[in-house]
């Protein structure tokens, strides 16, 4: 007992409850305390999981020299503020997707993180389920070949979010999930996004997003919080294979096809049918791994642990989420230049992504006490 | 037999022969002749349906004059001449789609048959399936409300075309059943296309289109040859219900969803949680309408013949061929602008589409003997 | 808080900790102790739920007069010593499926029951889920029309139970949810089973079973242990239209298809072609009513305390729990006969049903303290 | 083309039309005609296919010496008399299924084209399909280990037939399918048949077919004319492996799951817990072989050719044909007795099948010029 890491979690809205279940059953972790300004939610959730100590005051967890780290599960909005608190306070922090509602508050606490020594993990949580780690794996092997398209849907009768769009709502899953897949991660240099408000709420309610990857292809994702169906599918072609996860499918979650076209050669010539001598077709087996059914945040658990006891970055880490989070940044504006594309700088290791400073937000709905 | 139309059907590659087989079998026409430049070819599609004349120099059909109309499925590239020569011989003409690879070309076509008092129909072929008229219906009654969104995907292993792309080749389905269903047609102000071509195949040979509708509604169309799957997808939402149609499921083409998200007021205001008071969400009954198994093209003969008839437009005619032709031109464009979003002027009735005039194609494949 | 029953959970394995759950939520109940020989498995159940007191011996339940009911989630083959002994005690009742392991055990726990005025439920939990109130409620108001067959298929790679087969362990769910929604009960005929033992696991593993109803309608349920795919499907064919239950299909579970056949005079006839005057066929909407997400347990935790309330038969009582047992005895006598089918004799009102008397068994496994 | 066969094909019904399009387009085969009683059905059929001979008079062809076989595709009852004619005249001859409306007359069948040195072979034409052939390598390789159980589900609002029940309908696929891909063919020791006639049509509408084959499997076929849903699955379980035919999925007909129970030692043993010892789960890999489309009849015509030219039985013989008129005729047993299984004398090959001769039966309907 005596080795395990110390964490409070802050914040038991909709993600809290299930941050607390599984950092009390992580072999690697004491559950500390649930911290929310409202005692009878955060008591709810201790009572679920038995005997856990709740408090209102941050400043509880911040200031007690036995807990290790946070895990925050607040408003994006709040995320600068609270991360911030913590990261003076010498704790290690993991925080709930988005890492900002902005890049440059983002960075900054990816600085002040790195300043300090201290592990700030992106809570990127699909990228700790068992079918992302096999896409991962697959693709780490070669067994898709180069990657040719990205196409991800998202959509289902979802809540309209009161100070977020669709965009920032949905994508950054899908986001993280590239970022953790591909061979160059989410290296973006153009980004168009066409969003579409037709209830007039306010905000994009459902939209399409185009990236441009550096590596040569084409990402799309679709977003949508008035389909009145559910889908949770990404596609991911390649030369050799092409991978379709359908997440709502247990039973045949990832299917790979070999199935494709091959060309010979570039196009261009002017005989009599180029077609006939270029493009084969390849109608092979589909193949479906099997998946070990395992809960994501059990992952995260153990990998927030690994990162702080060897110390060094974690599997999805504060830059994962800035990546994320530049893409978001861009999408809005494109949405506001009527799905122009936006560039995006590279942020490929070595280049400083954001060098100007940001100020922390006051933040008026979670006060800190 | 005698009041029957008589109708010579031109080309005998992949569409050909569906053309020829519904005529023959339409108790409103007489096939009087398959046409193509391979005589092995047309005999073939004669042999197929029984006892019906072949020729290989299309004077032959146009110089007839016991012949009232003809059915060309020829290369897009090839339409113009051959529509241009078959209206000039007073010819009624159906031509398969695209109505031309050029929207000027069309243009012309148009108003060469206005001015000779002819029809000219453009076979969107799907417009006619018992699934996209029950959507029409549906739409027509206000059944769905409000139209708030429109997703189209059809995506499969498909031929990479020598000629076009993947635009070119399947967007005009998804283009003329919108024009089709949706209460002002293709009334589209700006097009933003994403294309790629990953293979290097000389064209984009997966994309996504993004269409702003005059009727503040944005359509989205995912085309795609090197899909593994085969999708074919349309959902229509509306404020009242949504419509998916999947047309490769045929025990439930069409699902009809109750539901959906309802808001009383536009967004705004600064209340604690403005959610609570304005978003309320429906989810109630699924309905499948029945659909009669029936062929497209039987609808289509019909159609055709009962426009001559009556001397009025058919369902789906020029001017919608034009519609469909503006709205890939300016895919076109956007897809050279790296998606850039292109606009369209309106093509209302009354505003006249494309003044300026245009000369025809020498077309080096499809002779005219 | 003075008005709530009280209850004990008694057996902490697979279903109890449900159990457990629900009636600590419960407004009607509360949970007033977690009974298990073993004391770790009942502490951890009370842990997940929140500070219920533990114990491992089944007496400090029966003998506090604080509690008016027990919960039974052991297994079948102890059922009738622990009820019995609670009945004895005056406690209500609630016992997992199968009511027994023997009918005529079932039988003296009813007698048992009726004799001191005590609630015996049994838990068929699937009569509270909403679909199968749903379906219930359609079949009653003739919805569906008089029924023609009824075919249930609940397969799965599922554990291979060491003391009972698999049409003890799974049946009965199909049964209980037949007495519950169809008109006149589970009052069956006959039975045929067939069952099959392909890896010499010592007892049915996969197997039919086919009842005669004396409604005239044949019914049948397939169980399998062995299947690599998971499918839980029933169908109710009726006169007017068909139902399809698809509980893995939490987007449609419910359709209703008003396809059919219809007959206008039964056969016999000697025409030249007898089915052009007498079948027609009903190609009809397909119709997919909406359900709430609702918890069934909920709903079982809510009758119990309504029967006892109202000194009323619950819903599912114990002479429904009996009529399952004589189907499963019934269909332990069919496999026993190589399929010969096995009669039953009618269970319906008025008839006694199983005179001779019962003595208790001797429990090794769950040993009274 | 000199060494092509003649073939005949008689009756132009419903599965006519399809025999007379593979045959006159089988490189083995010339279509030398088409007979019909309806000389105008038989019409259309030859001009569909593109001038081929007619007659009325099935001598025509009989005593064509030109014409070396004849395919036969008439009602079940007429099958002995033609069959019997037509191997009299010294042709070979292909027939529908079944082979006879009665084992006797089909054994007869069998026997008559033995003594002349003809092939007689039975069309059951699932047998050539790519999935099924795949399914047949499968199990000879041993892929699926030893074969466990067998269900086939057949169902959909199908014709009330006006001479035969929904078992000699469908059920001969499903036969016909495992004689060709089990190991030891059909053979079969017992039928339990459960049949419904809820409308009152005059014979069984739905109904479950029970067979214990010599080899200690059991296998099930459900068939339904009364299913608004269509379904045409064959689960076929082994020890290493489990194969799901969806016949109408075609993107993923065949999927060979991975998935199963291991169990060390037969049960008996009176431990703690038994199962802990001996019984493992595999959760493994889903594989779905790319399968060719091809038309089965081409097969069939081909495999027809090769028998002729061979002087060899063809892969579905007479005797296949024989295999599932012994099931069938034991079904219509079953179901007299109320679903009692009947037993079935082997037919293995050395045992004589059925020795008592049988007189030809007036056909009425079908009658020989």
């Amino acid at each position: 007992m005596s080795d395990r890491l110390s964490i409070g979690v802050i914040g038991a809205g909709y993600w809290g409850p299930n941050l607390a279940r599984n950092f009390r059953a992580s072999p690697q972790w004491t559950l500390a305390a649930i911290c929310d300004l409202d005692e009878q939610r955060a008591q709810r959730v201790a009572d679920g999981i038995g005997g856990v100590a709740v408090t209102t005051r941050m400043d509880d967890l911040l200031t007690d020299p036995a807990i290790d780290a946070v895990a925050i599960a607040t408003p994006a909005r709040t995320h600068h503020a609270i991360v911030s608190a913590a990261l003076a306070a010498g704790k290690h922090v993991i925080v709930e997707k988005p890492l900002a509602d902005d890049r440059a508050k983002g960075a900054a606490m990816v600085r002040a993180a790195a300043e300090r020594g201290l592990v700030l993990m992106a809570d990127h949580t699909y990228c700790y389920t068992p079918a992302v780690l096999k896409i991962r794996e697959l693709i780490e092997e070669g067994f898709l070949g180069r990657i040719l398209f990205v196409d991800s849907v998202r959509i289902n009768l979802g809540l309209v979010q009161p100070d977020i769009d669709v965009f920032w709502d949905l994508a950054p899953h899908d986001l993280s999930i590239m970022d953790f897949v591909l061979p160059g991660g989410l290296d973006v240099s153009s980004v168009s996004a066409h969003g579409s408000d037709p209830l007039l709420a306010g905000r994009s309610c459902l939209g399409h997003l185009v990236l441009e990857l550096r590596a040569g292809v084409m990402a799309h994702v679709h977003v949508n919080w008035l389909s009145p169906t559910k889908i949770r599918q990404m596609v991911i072609g390649g030369t050799r294979r092409t991978l379709v996860w359908d997440d709502l499918n247990p039973q045949q979650r990832l299917s790979v096809y070999d199935r494709g076209i091959d060309l010979d050669a570039p196009a261009g010539g002017n005989g009599a049918d180029p077609r006939a001598a270029r493009v084969s077709y390849r109608l092979g087996d589909t193949w479906s791994p099997a998946l070990p059914e395992r809960e994501a945040l059990a992952g995260v658990a153990t990998e927030f642990a690994a990162a702080i006891a060897e110390r060094r970055a974690p599997r999805t880490d504060g830059a994962a989420g800035l990546r994320v989070l530049s893409v978001l940044e861009a999408a809005t504006r494109s949405v506001a230049a009527h799905g122009a594309p936006c560039a995006i700088r590279s942020e490929a290791p070595g280049s400083e992504p954001e060098p100007q400073p940001t100020e922390p937000d006051p933040t008026e709905e979670f006060q800190l006490s």
